[in-house]
């Protein structure tokens, strides 16, 4: 019987290299990216992505910029294989982005892998197997020796197929696979017996790509077998040394950008740090830590909300409010003292000049976002805040992102007050924001509508009182009031989000409607609220109270 | 105009420390640990706890193991002051447990904190004051002389007032705010003053506490700090050396760990990573980061998902799928070949030997979780598992635990029958396991109910008929359907989750209630679900599911 649990497990040895170079290094250039969303990071889905979302997320990627792009499992999955195909077919790969194909090292996959891709300008091909002891011993039963021949083998058999199709640029990405858990001197004998037998050099391209496959030590040693390998690595010059860090230990982001310092030149990662058990690097992060320490990332996050809105879309995960960069609340200071120091800072900064502002890592403009103070209408009596007292007292649950909006608009009045405001004079706020009966869109007043799905198809006839009296009509398509609403409308508005719940119960239940609204050029979204005993005329009021709060007119 | 934005931000400089010692270390033992789940946590929250919330934490975080706890800032919060008050008076603090509090450096502040914790065995009392340039220049505009000035006057006139309570032992925590940003010759000149005002020695215990405030670095260079710091300090064998890390830059965990690697004895933080913007360092993750190590954290885990739970209520944040240890994804794995190496790894496990099971980086029951291997029903055709198809074709929505669940127990189905399963098989299967209509607990087989709301109180009568046909009623009291038929089956079951939808629509509506229960003494939950076109019916069924399926019987 173990004294304590915790004896079950040992620390992961450090690496003997006291002369070591990587600490005293700054980043001063952006590494190469690998976006591996489609393959790492679909693999750990419950519901991998289907083709439509593939594609869409692929098209999204090249627009951020990612030059290298992990396509898929080919010989694994006949979607992927298609998709790949598909990719090459209807040349959805620009010139200047890599698609890459992994595989196991297994000679039927070796071959359905080189078919799936062939007619491609330049692909990647990436081989992988484990080497740790863990893995030699308990699943795969083999020796030091055998791995290595199994590694040359392999690679001399892709090198035999590639040679077969010279129109392709080739390149070989070979990972020692649960790098961090093997011998060093292990790693080392395998890449270089890969390096050897790809005859890497100046016209035969090659990545090494070291994962933490699982994360097993304190991020330092990760960045001390970077730079070990770094300076015994054959062929040095003509290896792209990349590296591909998990996230067990909540330290994939330092183990990326400590390993940059130690030599590592491409990073492997997903978009919000999705992928297998705690996911892979968050390149987002990554790209945006280098972007704050003056180094342009050649990736544009200049919109994260739209990039985070369509990774949650084909991911099913949601992104969390404390996410650095993009989530909800890394923007939001609740705090006087912070707000204060905060006010003071954007009054000192200078355009250009550089970013000083306390508090705020980054400035949210930089990623389409806004800064958000939260004023705390009630924490000196520990009642909480707006949105409690709104619940409460009115039965409204605001989405958070909303709650940051409307209480950025109550801080205002606080402001101009200067005394504690009443939970009264904070719903007559929330209804002159949200609830305004009179709905007035380019100086006419909205009277009604008409939903309908007939011969015409479906949609909506939204009515209007001119400013002359005239009653006008306006018919927008669409599956549903709130598209048909915004179509009818004519405007540049995106809904993000939707949401409909009851208010109240009984006789006076009615619903209450919240959309999300963009409008493509300006930065962040708007709220806009209906209430009404029907459901589709709350959702109506919703979609038309956002279109008046982004101040639009329907010319 | 800058050429890119980028350009608005520079690297930070790094620290001239050639000799720097701490990358040729390993961590052996676990730091004294601070909560500031109720200060720093609760300050960053939309609803800042009330005053039941906050009992509540605390008693947990006493639980977990927690020997220093920040309670609040009671001089600057009405509910801070009495809650302190309350704890101290009602002896609800522990003899081996110091609470601390918080305040800035004002003397009628510092007055009304020392009077706060009148009557405590021993207090740490936390002033802190920004120091870095942006703040002296910007926020301030005072000099560092000023600064120092300050500082030392500030802790002479707390030295004289609790020298006038020697009841208690005082303990002094100084944080210079915006360490990590300021120049360290500023941090140690301010530090040390400190250190010299409270006259720090082997009756005067005092806290060196260095935060980043804001994340600005790479990892590596907060550890070159603190090096720095600690080589420095004076009277440093009488002086606790602390770390405060945020998390801005994605890496709170990696600075706290290299910080201990470098000198620091003590870290301050949050359960999960709560605290403003993108939160304070997440203890849990640290701690258990510790213990794969091989380090007693003396922080008890043991059955996380009850602390996640706690801090998810208390805070009314989530916590991520894909969070280190805690997240429902991380021992999830979806691949096939991650699958078979786990399997023989938990086949080569021997008891109470070193923990070797591939891509499990912790024994999940060490957490009072246990593994999950999903199969991907359809995979190769890329249509999407098990829940995608139970959505599709029969309107089922499961909650991602409770597919993790259903994934299982497919999963044994799969591999006994190993072919591909159809989307009926699956069905079958669910029908089988949640909704089988023979539902009898203790050879009772169940036969209906009576809800009632009156003069004998709130409540339900369950209808059984016993084995030889006799009818027996059980009566549970309970302030709606769900408590009290646990009540009345008098079982140790705790319903942790709930929730109903409709099914279909029209004259075929029904309800599926979904209930998530867990048994005090056995790890993980399982899901009951019930299915019937009256919602309180279906959810009556569904604690019945769900206690049938933990096996207990009602004796």
């Amino acid at each position: 019987m173990l004294a304590h649990p915790s004896q079950k497990y040992r620390a992961f040895p450090v690496v003997d290299l006291p002369d070591r170079q990587w600490p005293s290094r700054t980043l001063t250039q952006a590494p190469a990216w690998l976006s591996t969303d489609l393959r790492d990071g679909n693999q750990a889905l419950f519901e991998p992505m289907n083709r439509e979302r593939k594609l869409r997320l692929f098209q999204e990627l090249v627009r951020i910029g990612f030059k290298e792009i992990e396509v898929g499992f080919p010989s694994a999955s006949q979607t992927d294989f298609e998709i790949v195909h598909h990719l090459i077919d209807a040349h959805l790969i620009p010139d200047d982005v890599t698609p890459m194909v992994i595989t196991q090292l297994r000679e039927d996959l070796i071959t359905t892998t080189v078919q799936s891709v062939a007619g491609a300008r330049r692909v990647i091909v990436h081989l992988y197997n484990a080497i740790a002891p863990a893995f030699r011993e308990v699943v795969f039963g083999m020796s030091v020796p055998q791995i290595i021949a199994l590694v040359e083998h392999h690679i001399q058999l892709l090198k035999r197929l590639t040679q077969g199709h010279p129109e392709t640029e080739w390149v070989l990405q070979y990972s020692p696979e649960t790098f961090c858990m093997a011998e060093l001197e292990v790693s080392l004998q395998v890449c270089n017996a890969a390096i050897a037998a790809w005859d890497a050099g100046p016209k035969r391209p090659m990545i090494i790509n070291l994962p933490t496959t699982v994360e097993v030590s304190t991020p330092n040693v990760f960045a001390d077998q970077i730079e070990w390998m770094d300076r015994r690595l054959a062929r040095r010059e003509h290896i792209v040394l990349s590296v591909h860090p998990h996230n067990d230990r909540g330290t994939g982001i330092a183990c990326a950008e400590q390993a940059l310092l130690a030599g590592a030149q491409r990073v492997e990662g997903c978009l919000f740090g999705n992928g297998e058990r705690s996911g892979n690097l968050d390149v987002v992060t990554l790209a945006l830590n280098l972007y704050t320490q003056g180094v342009d990332p050649a990736l544009d996050f200049s919109d994260i909300a739209a990039v985070a809105r369509i990774a949650e879309e084909c991911t099913a995960l949601p992104i969390h409010p404390r996410h650095p960069y993009v989530g909800d609340l890394v923007f939001t200071a609740f705090s006087g003292s912070h707000q204060d120091a905060i006010a003071k800072g954007f009054a000192a900064q200078k355009p250009d000049a550089l970013w000083r502002v306390p508090y705020l890592p980054v400035d949210p403009k930089d990623l389409g976002r806004t800064y958000d103070s939260i004023v705390r209408v009630n924490s000196q009596s520990g009642k909480g805040g707006i949105s409690y007292l709104l619940q409460r007292d009115y039965g409204i649950v605001m989405p958070r992102r909303m709650q940051v909006e409307f209480s950025a608009i109550v801080q205002a009045m606080a402001d101009g007050s200067e005394t504690e405001l009443s939970s009264q004079q904070i719903w007559d706020l929330f209804e002159a924001t949200y609830l305004h009966p009179d709905k007035t869109v380019n100086n006419a007043r909205y009277v009604g509508y008409r939903l309908f799905d007939d011969a015409q198809g479906q949609g909506i006839e939204l009515q209007w009182m001119g400013s002359e009296g005239q009653l006008q009509t306006r018919v927008g398509t669409g599956n549903g009031p709130i598209a048909a609403t915004v179509a009818a409308l004519n405007l540049p508005l995106r809904i993000d989000s939707y949401e409909e719940r009851s208010l109240g119960s009984g006789a006076d239940a009615c619903a209450l409607a919240i959309v999300e609204a963009a409008c493509p050029g300006l930065p962040g979204s708007k709220f806009g609220v209906g209430k009404d005993a029907n459901i589709v005329t709350a959702s109506v009021l919703a979609v038309l109270n956002v279109a008046m709060r982004f101040n639009h007119s329907t010319n």
